[in-house]
């Protein structure tokens, strides 16, 4: 049981039931999540401590996010109470070739504008093992991405292993912002997670032609990529889940990972139907961490592409299973048997 | 944005939740819809200056469908409030080889027994682009026939051109009873959908030797009935979606068109799941409808054939799309990823 | 009409909604079901005269269960009411890759403490056809598999064809307790249902070298096995349903039944999306009971086929059909086209 | 356990959620219910052979209003299959100061159009106790009517007692043609109930000058009044359940009973809130009908007076309760606590 | 019918089900409201052409409370779209002494932001009879009460009258803030609405010394208080509703009414259980105008009081009641009995 | 912020929704609750140390109820992981004179057959403040009762504070047996709270004559009742929460607590109406212990009673409230206004 840290946002979450569009709800989905506070759960899943560091308004809907953490056995004493709201997104869940839309409702949320000292940094990371975050927080703001900087010197101070989501958000900042805020960031970074398009966009490092729609990969375009990122930046490990988007409710996925010395890659699921595809990129970051930690890179990138699979069948933003339930797939039960 | 008017009937749709069978089901979720409504409601969701013409009891089931046809921003101005019941039919949701199944209760409905006079048809059709009817409507009674009839013969003075959706229903009468009534009522038509099968029973026509169980289409055969039903009636178009019945829960979909000159064919969609196919048809003949008015043949019967399948993804007798939505779908974006 | 008994226990489900995890739900989906209880469902109603025999507790959660047998047309004349509880299965549905999960708590129910004297067998097997039991029944205690010997016994004495479907249950016996116990009922029995599984741990024969879980069947194996059994215990007619398992919510289905002279194989049906699979082999059963009753062996291995194959689409343990839905499957309506 | 009889109609009913109005619901409750099957249900519930006669159509719909009447253990032996529809009725529960409101759509159901020989009536009354029916049924055709009157000739001739509730409603016929319809239908009668509404539209009697929105009731005019319903027709029994409507959602209620010698009064129940106040008055007429078969009319009157109270907790149109349930509210627990 | 404009802004409303609290919450109730587009709502209910002035993002969760206002009836045809976000707030529903709680989310929404220009107020008042604006409206920002100034003086010169509904808010601005903005405001006011602590926070009057938890109302003083409001401003028209708070479930009702010359006072409900009180001062507000309008002050005040004391029975924020519904209750039909 | 210890059974709860009777349900609500659990969710809502100790089955069920545990905020880190078993519950929540009924279905659960060295009582009670028990526990099984026994040595030992409530339950053991398990472990009791039933049945006192069905309260038997007790077992505080049932859903409640020199009593609370009074008992035991811990004992008897009296007003076993909300209540808002 290894002792990780994340930072970032958790949001309310209201999505329409029943492949309802927005216009035809009467009643939302709740549930909370976000990227960092995803890989949380997962891991505190997994049975590690996982500590999560966010700020959340002193409200009762506050409040119930953090009943939420907590209820995945997430540690959340350091979650500073204060600021003026809870951001939230809405989404609408597609079917077929209708796909799901997300409407952003996050800007001042309160880790937006929490200050560095809402966090006591060399308590939280003594005798860490792990700091994960994503590039979604310092997209946030100003203050945001100062957070996050602080952040990753003082876990660096405390020896502990770094790991980035780049997760690219259009909607929250441009390329060029992202790579003026992300480039420096990336020198404290061990472990690199993005796909070819956040690459691209906030690395700013030209993506295998792969085309993800249709489902042909160039695998050694992201050899090449994952290279020329680690020879770059230092990485110890890159990594990228795939996903070929046949249609809203039917996916493929599998994930890359580069050590340096070997290329590996997992099984391909065949995800048919997909209940809800929020939150696998972070369950196979949670999956890749966990297997990076407790085992080998062979093992953990099967293990974080496994759990990513198993995301898209369980509604919500965090992932709901164990370490069983991911070896289960891992070793091939995929045909979906009744187990009693 | 055009002025278009529909006439026919709304009835109120019981459906079962979650794939329950009738028997089981202990609630029931509440729809209106009828496929000149659904017309109306399509168009007016691209934008067209819509107006439904109806009767519905002076009750508060009436008034809710009322409510359910103005939140979908139909102009309701000349719906007549008269009649003693709004018809009604229970849905069945099928799922893979179990098929949805229907029942009607829709006997002596108002529109079924609403007089001529109950609407101001100099004053609707003035100034109107197009008038939109179904073979629905005076299969229910008729008066309802009468005033189908009345109503072509305005549309025609007012110089408004006329599109039918001939929509044979086995439970409403006999292919006898349906040429009596409907070959007459064809000197009005300028556009006229139908698919193989209606085709045969309410005109006559012999229709392709197309086995729609397997998905084999013999196009030849449709663009040759396609120009006898052209020249027998004096059709500008003849239109028809066509579908490939796999399973109650998956679809092959596409349109086919005919202006006298070309034979246009749209894109084939793979629609799987099924959410609710209901109103499809209606989806088709409204995306049809604006593309015919605000472009070319052969954008339509792309726009058309796309709002149809679209429908398929949506709860609901209406096709709750803006045109965004189909053009995205027309340009290719089919892979449901998230808009995020 | 036929006069036909099962016996066996009958329990309260409680199954996650909308494809939650255990942990996610904050309400439970209730149905009640049970191997004999779902094939007395099944048999009821294709118009039969089905007795279900059992005890109940004599509180209201008995009789919530009573009712539901109620409800389905079985005869509850000679339910038991006595006992401490209500044995229940807690059920997730899983989706994809990840499989559907069952935990019981049915230890100590009613049925398994109930004493022989509680049913008047003399009185109900009197012109009765047929006794269905299945290997759940005596798997649950010692006294319940008393109560099965003693059934098959006076089920003789008046004449009664005997069915069973062995359905092994790791979690409720090995098989070797298995083989003990059941092993001298076979000597009772006419009618023997069972997998390639079932027939290996319950009866130790060495089953087909089919796997499962890829698809391709040993027909030749299974005839085999089916001849062995046969001319070992003396069966009349030896059956199986066959399950593909591609995924928890994509199956392949067929059936087959070897009568002495003739293996017949029953049509293959692909199940996509499977609503609820429990009962499935129950449904099946009753198919063939009904067809072996009314009809041909040929005819009765497309009937159970069938009924096996819509109950997946169907939620609840209970296979809600009619004749006249199985034989429109049988007929080859699997195209799934609205019935309007 | 005595063998009662009842026949009418049972219709679907569909009522608005959450105190919604019928212009905001997006699903209906389905509920199955009518005077005379509510009456049924109420005395299965009770431990009697209670048998419901009507008219289903013979489609699912109609099958479901079947199944609930066999859930609740009612003989549907004697349903009779056919007809175009089942009537059904929309119900909005009112709260405070706002009604319920119920719009009928009822007209032409399948019972109001039953042949008199749909009903093996010597069969039937073989052996019966008790047949009842109410005003409703003879209101809804002359079909009906005829029915009614052929079904007492036949009850009187086997010796069967025979009540009668006389449920006028305003929406099917005028006090005029109730009382040519009804007056001549009282000769069979042996037990009228009726409130002082009914009596003055169906039979023309005065009632006292009690404002029954005041609650203050003239019990002298009452008893007066019953008495001369006694003279005139011969009646064994004259029973009325008297409501105080405070509010939708808080009511008194009460019972009484003239035998020809003693004027009964039960106690009075302050019911608030109410849940749902259809069917008390069939469960008070089932009370009562129960309390005259086992015991006194002084037990009767307040067995009849607890179960219509009761109803009033209790969802939808039938009676859940057992005789238990209603002798310890006879006893005097109307507390409330929790028995556990 | 008369031609009446409300200016303000409408959110969407999360409240929890079945009396739970926030941290409970699994789904929120999804509606659409805000105090001018409640008093639209009604209005339009009435039969009014009633116009919402407001500005909604231009996203699908805009244009869902664009539909909902539509479907009131409400013409939207002036309603601006743009602007980052629709504002928001979460309502928890209190029962008996545990208080309603309501949470706002609204800062930066749309119509905070709308410049003047956005709405063409010379079209918009033209042969327009009544302008209902309230005082959130200049409380939610600079700009917004610019918006309202401009509004009012547009109004006035086209000789509309104007009513205001004070409706003071303890988290949008302080009593001096209110003061400096509302009292130039109330130059243009015709109509004023307040209650007492309205007028003490943003008018400056010192209220009767009432104590609304105790439910004993200070009549005179409330006249005199009228009085100097009267004479100070030159209102035609002063008008309050009272409400005794008994518990989160049960309150008292009236209004008070004072044209100069009479003092008006409705009559008094008690209303147990309210099911939903939000929204009740709008319908008060709407029953006035529309008692204004219609006929006399004596009718206005019993109008706006029952209509106000209706919406307490309704969910959501519209007041979904007819003309109808509010005079029954105005002619004294508080009993609640079942109208069939 | 004090650390407390609570010792019991958690189990599933299975409610029916919307006052249906078990047999309606077709879906159960669910909570996981029992008296200990209980006490400790309130405590840590207080901001206390709350640890739970307790036995849970290693399945997702377990899980599911620590998940509930760790959501409500307290910690989980010494609950045991074995056994068969959750203990469970069906719950029907009456209304009006239909009591609420309870269904136990809680034999041999895993915390009755836990071991006493599943727990480290002296890491546990090491630095403790306060130990809670209820007579729940003891009365599971021989083994709970040793564990109990075991807890309050060593609780003792660490010189803890400890409270018990009797908490007797019929359905569990007789009086004698009650008397023989508890008395001996009286000795190790600082803070006794039971009612006059519990006391009479648990300890051999004679209650007061109050009839509590009626309201009227004997004050001065409590008192003489409460120095008996006191003086007998050398308790330091004796207290009771009185509840007066009007109905199922309409209830007095008030608080008695009596320390040696006075005889507290807290204000009467009417509560109406009532969501849920499950748990009402143990959310007025943490009161009075957060209120003991933190002020005065006339605090205590007014913070436990408003606690206890909120409880009714909250779905769930759990009393989601904070300090602030319960202050509010003693500080006399008992009106529900809405707070906004």
């Amino acid at each position: 049981m290894a002792k990780i840290i994340t930072l970032g946002e958790i949001m309310l979450r209201l999505s329409t039931p029943g492949f309802e569009r927005f216009t035809q709800a009467s009643t939302f989905r709740v549930h909370y999540g976000g990227g960092e506070a995803n890989v949380a759960a997962s891991l505190a899943g997994f049975g590690h401590h996982a500590i999560f560091l966010s700020s959340l308004p002193d409200h009762e809907i506050g409040t119930a996010a953090l009943k939420t953490l907590r209820e995945a056995g997430i540690d959340t004493s350091f979650v500073d109470r204060s600021g003026e709201r809870l951001g939230l997104y809405y989404l609408e869940t597609g079917a077929s070739m209708r796909p799901s839309t997300v409407i952003y409702d996050r800007a001042r949320s309160a880790i937006s504008e929490a200050p560095v000292d809402a966090f006591d940094f060399d308590l939280i990371f003594k005798d860490a093992d792990w700091f994960h975050w994503s590039g979604i927080t310092p997209a946030l703001s100003r203050s945001a991405a100062h957070l996050v900087k602080v952040a990753c010197e003082k876990a660096k101070a405390h020896g502990v292993t770094i790991s980035v989501d780049l997760n690219y958000r259009t909607k929250l900042w441009t390329p060029d912002q992202a790579k003026a805020v992300m480039t420096p960031l990336m020198s404290y970074v061990d472990v690199m997670i993005g796909n070819e398009e956040d690459a691209e966009r906030v690395l700013g490092f030209k993506p295998p032609k792969t085309d993800v729609l249709q489902g042909q990969l160039d695998l050694d375009g992201y050899k090449t990529m994952f290279q020329a990122l680690k020879e770059t930046f230092g990485f110890s490990y890159v990594a990228s889940s795939l996903r070929t988007s046949y249609s809203a409710t039917h996916n493929g996925w599998k994930a890359l990972l580069y050590d340096g010395n070997h290329f590996y890659e997992s099984k391909t699921y065949d995800i048919n139907p997909i209940i809800d595809r929020v939150g696998a990129g972070d369950a196979f970051a949670s999956g890749l961490i966990h297997g990076l930690i407790t085992a080998t890179p062979a093992f953990a990138i099967e293990f974080g592409a496994a759990a990513g699979a198993l995301k898209h069948t369980i509604p919500g933003d965090f992932n709901q299973v164990s370490v069983k339930d991911v070896l289960s797939l891992v070793e091939g039960n995929q045909s979906g048997r009744v187990q009693r």
